[in-house]
């Protein structure tokens, strides 16, 4: 055993603190696949060139920068993992803090029956029993906002965790299918011994479009999904309702706390991943190879 | 180091080599993101049973359905990986079978320039440019069946894995869509203190038709893809061309060895992963669940 804090969670928030410790581990899957591929991607790039066969160098280095992106993608879906994990724990939080509320209540049920049983005259039952009314109070509150608070926020979690596959596979659907429009321009006929390959890679204007397209595609996607309905937009900060449900139990201050509480309707977060940048970093530097190729020919060099 | 292996490859496989090796780490850690995302299903599944509200169990057993689903993908696309994967070894075994026999030419061109420097009449020079002759032969049969192999594999590499991207995300969309019309049956309208939640899940059946469908979608999903045109069709088990290119050199036995060499375009594999299972044990659950229900409404049991 590692470690003893699952084992200090109250009852009621084990099972979600080991959710929430077990998407860690996919969230660190994610990373390190993303990782790996963009580790391949410059290896593949680096092999190439040592092939010494130019088609297949220029080639593999556009593959490699699509593999980046593809790479960038996974870690990017790993982020919004964490968005999503965060959320899941405003739930587990909500369960630590219902428990003593629960945990209270029946331990004073319990002295009143002892008591009730062996000291049926003794004057604490009636002291005891007033505070259990206020016990239940407090816990009837705490319930409500338990059930509330789950509700709202698994419907977030989850609306969070299936946004982001979508948003993944859409962004990973682009990157592919240019990488397939690569894999056309790769003449792959057979020589006979002794024949050599073109010098220059014949392709290599369509090759570079097909990243320009790419980039392109990627900076244009949005995303399209049907948003969520959330039914508890009027939930106030005491995690009940607050408006139109009347009754001033409504009102009563939250007697347990929560934080960022509210239903986070609007997720524009900005981005500051580095997707997109392996593409952007790939065009510029083949415009400013082709700038100069342009210039060495307007101007050429006296021998 | 924790093994030496990768420094007894020759110089030409050894880019390749670790390439390999890499993709093997970033195919482990889709595996793991698999195998996290369908523990995290059924343990997500444990705690919506526990909540004791019946709404919240029922729907995030069925998100739990759809989560293993979404895991039993990548761990499929880890196994296509593998398919790429093995491609790739096929052009490393090449590579490093080639290294012997340009290590042989050199040595022979060294020791006739050493000899003629030496002793430039000695008569072993005239033995040894035969036999470099006969090596360089060789080589260029080496190094043709190297290009051929090479652009082919390359090619018929990232087929596979830009493919499997394609499929992994199109099956991967259709999991989460159907999500997240799963979460809009979801009620979170924030109750009051003392209010109690609906006892059953108003929405069940359509729960149930949402697992349905994504079900029937996901046995109904083909590949759209364009397929990848090659050029290496003709392409003799010498690994040169075989047809129509004339020259006996072209059937000269192929001095290198190399396996299952032959472009594998139609790759109907059977498919023999989890992908679906769980959607199927999910839906014929509901299926038997509803038929006892009908059949205990149509026959009530005596009190």
């Amino acid at each position: 055993m590692a470690s003893l804090r699952g084992i200090q969670q109250p009852e009621l928030s084990k099972k979600l603190y080991k959710l929430i410790k077990s998407e860690n581990h996919a969230i660190g899957a994610y990373e390190s696949a993303g990782r790996e591929r963009i580790g391949i991607a410059s290896q593949l790039s680096d092999w190439g060139e040592a092939t010494g066969d130019e088609t297949v160098s220029d080639v593999s280095d556009k593959i490699g920068v699509l593999l980046s992106e593809l790479g960038e993608q996974e870690d990017h879906f790993a982020t919004n993992l964490e968005d999503y994990r965060t959320v899941l724990k405003t739930i587990r939080n909500m369960e630590s803090s219902v428990q003593p509320s629960r945990d209270q209540r029946q331990r004073t049920m319990d002295e009143i029956a002892k008591l009730k049983h062996k000291e049926p005259e003794n004057t604490k039952i009636a002291t005891l029993e007033q505070q259990l009314v206020r016990e239940e109070a407090q816990n009837l509150v705490a319930e409500a906002q338990l059930t509330n608070v789950t509700r709202q926020k698994l419907k977030e979690a989850y609306d969070i965790h299936f946004a982001a596959v979508i948003e993944r596979a859409e962004k990973q659907i682009i990157l592919a299918s240019h990488g397939r429009r690569l894999l056309q321009l790769l003449d792959d006929t057979p020589v006979v011994p002794g024949d050599s390959r073109p010098t220059s890679f014949e392709h290599a204007a369509q090759a570079r479009q097909i990243l320009n397209d790419a980039e392109e595609d990627l900076r244009e996607w949005t995303s399209n999904i049907e948003p969520i309905n959330y039914q508890s937009q009027g939930m106030g900060s005491n995690l009940m309702p607050s408006e139109g449900a009347g009754g001033s139990i409504t009102t009563a201050p939250a007697t347990i706390s929560a934080d960022a509480i509210e239903p986070d309707q609007t997720r524009d977060r900005i981005d500051t991943s580095a997707e997109g940048s392996h593409l952007a970093k790939a065009t510029s530097v083949e415009e400013e190879v082709q700038q100069q190729q342009q210039q060495e020919q307007e101007q050429p060099v006296a021998a």
